[in-house]
């Protein structure tokens, strides 16, 4: 059996143009979407009086055949499978015989491809919501774990005010949770049935698609066959949540990597996702916290694929569309071993308090300084205007916030009392922030309860 | 007064890096953002005891003139005004003095400017939603007051199957649809309040976040404020909602540039929406639908700027994220343009039925002969191999699918008879497909139907 | 033997960990470079006095070995062989034992990994530069076949002023001339040496970097050695280049589909290069020329990936630049295929002279007739609206510019005269055209040979 | 005066489509090259005997008249200027009358916009080279002033050798030394000239290209008038070498922000380049780093701008090609800034060596330690697994490697001698690298006078 569309053409294809078309080589792994969707397809054409039961039998048991061959990795692939959709048929056809010959009726590649497509992007949805929650676990179990840890807060990577370690770590834990419903979102739209729209213009037989997408577990079918045939927003939209959620590992893996490095020393990552060196015995290299950065490249990269292959595409199918699966398998890929790879890194991270402790400085105080005039009243801005000068003053004398004497503080403003030198304090500094999003214990433990009621039983079994 | 923070600093800034850094120059256009949320602030200080009632009057009094004088255009920046924030607060406190200066207790320009831009596009995002239902009416209208025509449907840009004008036209209802639940879903993410959150770490004053949310109309509170100064994922969001958007304009604009070709003459798309040439007299170029194509290059490109900008930068806030506005003010002005031209294009394009139907060849027809083959009981496949053989055997002798004499079809099989003329008809071909996403009368009747029911009363008044 | 670099470790990598950071799955096709690098290397060792003759020998005939291995697929990747260079040492040790071990003296995967992607890439332009002149060839042929056939050309897509169809052809020549000089200009910044790098700081032997330049060809060495380790902006450029033409051949394609539409039908591509449909059995697609057109996407992805990767890294090696193969690799494998099948559809695509005669309308010679006014004194600025005129009057009476009556014209204006009617032919106003990039004969004739004398003996080759 | 297109259109052009097609808002900058570009036209068009003499000397007065008037900011843009060729052809025709109407004869905007856009590049390229260089000369000031501190050298962000301060810096020199290559390479493409193609088809009078060329300054004209008005390669080629260099600048930041850090302390950057905060008194935030690493995010998006508008176009003129000035401009805009911040960054720093020298610890030294066991006659591989053996044992212990006691070294090897402590020392370990690539201070020596050699004089005069 050659191509399925061959018999009005005379020519063979050229060698090299099979290859620049075939799509076996990645479509595969559609293999258990194409045996679902023509299982329900043939439900359908049975309802519709174009399969007898029998066939519908002889169908469903050599789809059956054909998934376990799969499964069991004995699927052989024949040189003229140019795609999933061919190969399945193909060995259908030579455990079944004409019955296989039926499954196409009304149906059409085009509609058949976004179905599968669909479909196994629907399980992908729900296996990395999960990943994503077991992250969010690690990063709740650690941050209940050391709540009492003050480190130095920092914003244009200078440092600002004191904060907790455990409210560092939930901001992480807010972004996936941004990612989740984003991944929640655009499932919605994924679960359209496009089954029924055949090559552009509608199936031609009563096929009732309700049915199917009720068989397949589609929440809703495709209100127009035109759409329905060339409808990749729901490629893009993944691409781009994927895209979004791998920019939030990298500013982790930003954080980490700075932290990881001995002038810092704030963390230590565990020797399971370090690596060593191949000239310099005493390397420990950050690598998984690396790749987690360096991966968002790839993504980006799929993202804009996707874009740049829709754009200006005339409507209904274009061949252009089968452009669409090899970023969407591989951003899916990545994100199965990266999300893996960060719930593993932070679980196991060592957390060095004593350097974070170290690291907190006075001058990350200047802001209880100007808060402490405020209540004196003055004025923010003019508070925050003599702060700058106790700071250039004391840069100057060589000391700190703490060292420098009363005197010099109420050269600057008479308002200075020696109660200023009670608000210098990290600790203090943290309990203050307590409005809902702030740092101090309190709000931050409401953080982590928040978040374990989000996560449900998951956060426990971790 | 100089810049809000420079006490502790000696040196002048270099000119240059002032325009470097400067972004008055573009989020000027915040400023109305910028005063409903320091008057909402100003209430919550006043809530928090920190400003008198007087106090508190006075600057909602300073903030009403600002706003009148920015819509009034006579509001003056100063050499100092780096930034919009700046410039309120400056012009504030030459009207109401010191009060002024307490407005910035317990806020950071961090916390302010998400807020400002937030409340922006939120207000942005209702626009935009109204725009395009406005494109949907005209839709909507055009593809009702055609019902009737019947066109080549093209798949590869190749003639396919026989389908309805209004049917193509309604395939954009449907995109622009999942562009407005796009942006209605972003828009929950959107509608989140940062102010609270301070420079990082959370405001030190007991503020009232959840009063200044519902004050200035936001759905929900950040939850942490780290994550809420450095989230730029409602951008990033926005942008990519607005990139899909664009991408399925420019396909219409394809559709559309290629009927309007004399080749094709399907389509004249009005004068108002083309330009003539500076040098040859004759020409009336579709300008409106090439810009609506090629803009799909600044949409993909702020897309990938905001992507890249939030790559690998460290936690909290960093003036890398100052990069946000101009590609999100780009992104709007652009769509606030898009739409209005797409809606009156579409409303005022001539529709040359004659050579659409012109275009209606045999070819288009050999599905039907397919699917007559399976009501005589030969499967499918077959059925597609048997009329490849009739297509090509048409082609060599000259005829077409209709003109091919009956014994030429008996010679190719037997299973072939007269009546196989009567399916070879367009409108017939059209007729068949009656599944709900089908390209039939009395699908796309339904589908109008239920079109309208979702612009409500919006349809009628276009 | 485990890992390289794994003797100061305690922990075993996780196994999620391994398959995210391996990259033997996609660098092993840098086996030869590997092998390549490695011998001159162990030259420049010996040169240096690190290897004796014997060791160095033994080397070399262990290399040759794992050379023929590969080449033979009798190569078996080992469990622990994470990368291509530790599969090729792993196996060189199991060859000629603790010679092997010797190799790496001096030498780090850092710069090793550097210089075999450069070599691959060097070998990889001069077969993509051939590739290249050989779609030129095929285009120069079919040029000069097709010198005296007239069609359209469009601007904006509407008919503008005749052209040669061999002018079209030969545009695309030059636009592959500039892709070629491009990838040359690149390849000057490809060819340098970085072994000599080490890891970062340079080799602490005295390693002769110029010798190993020449023996492989390198035609510089680097000046830095931090710079060395990192530089990836020759595989940026390599994808820039690749990028840039993609949408050179997306451009072809988008021609090409255009004209294979019924409605056009100015060209048919060979049947080698289309496919038809599962379910229309009429059906001929130019699925060759939408790949073209889709492979735009990624390729621009490629280009994203690798900025994305570079931005922000710190300086010298980082484990993001192993992100640097996989789409400098999938840009060389898609236009090895890519070319090919480009120069193949333009070599065997009908060329419909007679469709694109009949084409050319009356309209595309309003500009004649605006020059016409010129030479009869008329500014420019004023015959192009008076032809403006003549245009929409012509219109309007249903004429064509042949067949409006001269009182028409000379009702708009009395300069018009008789001799008008003569210059309103298409072959004359090719003929105009004869500034040197211009459509007439003789200047495409003139095109063509200069296009065939950069081509050099390949184009009679073709 | 309406639109110069105007006189066969019934109907207005839509307000909002006039908002949405106008390019005088942005192209306006072109004023110079656009009146350039016309004089040498206007030559052409006399030498051509289409302009008379006096003809001409009018048409170059009223040109002076509008250049002076755009320099001296007296330009008016009238309401029907819809681009800067229009708004120049409108005004020279008020100041010279009909001669005015003349200067098109055979020119159209396609020819005259492509030329205006390669003038203006050019200038900007000759600019940017000269800020490049500036950068370098900065570079090269530093490095040689510091040639005696020895830091830190990093992989990964952890240490892994000492290296020379001065070598990190010239890193950079060769990063920008390609980007001028790169920037020199397009130019050769950009220095061509399309003027002569007119609308598509090529001049139809005898216009001399060669000329024209010559008194503008390009190297080069076109081949093929088709490829001449829609070629953007060079405005392509110019947005991926801005691109690519804002990622070297990108890079530059990320490790002198790291370096800012109170934790690194290596580095302080000038207060000219730095900012406060609006809450916290004490900041000094590294914004100019910041903003060269954010502003990637443009130049990304830019070049994606421009290869989305391009992809899939038909050949010859289309609208879409308008969409290339703004990204085109943004670049060069963000590059005359970005550099010259970047130089007066380099040249204010304050160094830190002191700090730099406290980071300076044993482990990096491990290398010594493994090419020590070379030289006693180990192969490398196993050296390298004995060192790590010593380091896991000195960490255990809580040594270091230059106070681990000699028998612990014996005990892993007797091959460790007395003289290995020889070895351990930063300053043998920078001596030891003197390939030329290498850290030595002799090489770096000579990479600075390679440098000053490039920059000939100007390197002085910084």
């Amino acid at each position: 059996m050659g191509k399925l569309w061959g018999s009005r053409f005379e020519a063979q294809t050229d060698a090299l143009m099979e290859q620049f078309q075939d799509s076996i080589g990645f479509d595969q792994r559609l293999y258990r979407a194409d045996v679902l969707g023509s299982r329900a397809y043939a439900h359908a054409l049975h309802r519709a009086g174009l399969l007898t039961a029998d066939e519908c039998q002889a169908i469903e048991h050599g789809l059956d055949q054909v998934l376990q061959e799969f499964e069991a990795r004995a699927f052989r692939i024949a040189k003229t499978d140019e795609d999933i959709h061919t190969a399945v048929e193909r060995r259908l056809s030579e455990l079944v015989g004409s019955a296989a010959g039926k499954l196409h009726t009304g149906r059409s590649r085009n509609d058949q491809v976004a179905t599968d497509t669909r479909l196994y992007l629907l399980e992908q949805i729900d296996l990395l919501d999960r990943l994503l929650s077991e992250v969010q676990g690690a990063i709740t179990i650690r941050a209940e774990a050391h709540l009492g840890v003050i480190m130095p807060g920092y914003t244009h990577l200078q440092p600002a005010q004191p904060i907790l370690f455990s409210h560092w770590l939930m901001a992480y834990f807010w972004m996936l949770q941004r990612d989740r419903d984003r991944l929640a979102d655009s499932r919605k739209r994924t679960s359209v049935l496009p089954l029924g729209a055949s090559a552009l213009a509608g199936n031609g037989f009563p096929i009732d698609c309700d049915a199917v997408a009720a068989e397949l577990g589609f929440g809703d079918t495709a209100r127009n066959s035109l759409d329905a045939v060339s409808d990749r927003d729901f490629v893009g939209e993944f691409l781009f949540s994927a895209a979004l959620l791998q920019t939030h590992l990298s500013r982790l893996a930003e954080d980490l990597i700075i932290w990881s490095t001995p002038s810092f020393g704030f963390i230590e990552i565990d020797e399971q996702y370090a690596t060593g060196s191949s000239i310099m015995p005493q390397k420990r290299n950050p690598d998984a916290l690396e790749l987690l950065r360096g991966k968002t490249g790839r993504m980006n990269g799929n993202l804009v694929t996707i874009l740049t292959v829709l754009k200006g595409t005339p409507s209904a199918y274009n061949k252009d569309f089968q452009e669409d699966k090899e970023p969407l398998f591989d951003a899916v890929d990545t994100l199965r071993l990266a999300l893996p790879v960060t719930a593993g890194v932070i679980a196991t991270m060592r957390v060095r308090h004593r350097r974070m402790e170290e690291a907190l400085d006075d001058g990350m105080l200047a802001t209880e300084l100007a808060d402490y005039l405020v209540t004196k009243g003055v004025p923010f801005r003019e508070s925050h205007h003599l702060v700058g000068q106790v700071v250039r003053l004391a840069e100057a004398r060589g000391s700190t916030l703490r060292t420098l004497a009363l005197e010099a503080y109420r050269g600057i403003d008479s308002r200075f009392g020696e109660d200023l030198y009670g608000v210098l304090d990290h600790k203090q500094a943290v309990l203050r922030r307590s409005v809902p999003c702030g740092t101090s214990p309190s709000a931050v433990k409401a953080q982590i309860e928040r978040a374990k009621a989000l996560l449900g039983h998951d956060a426990g079994s971790i």
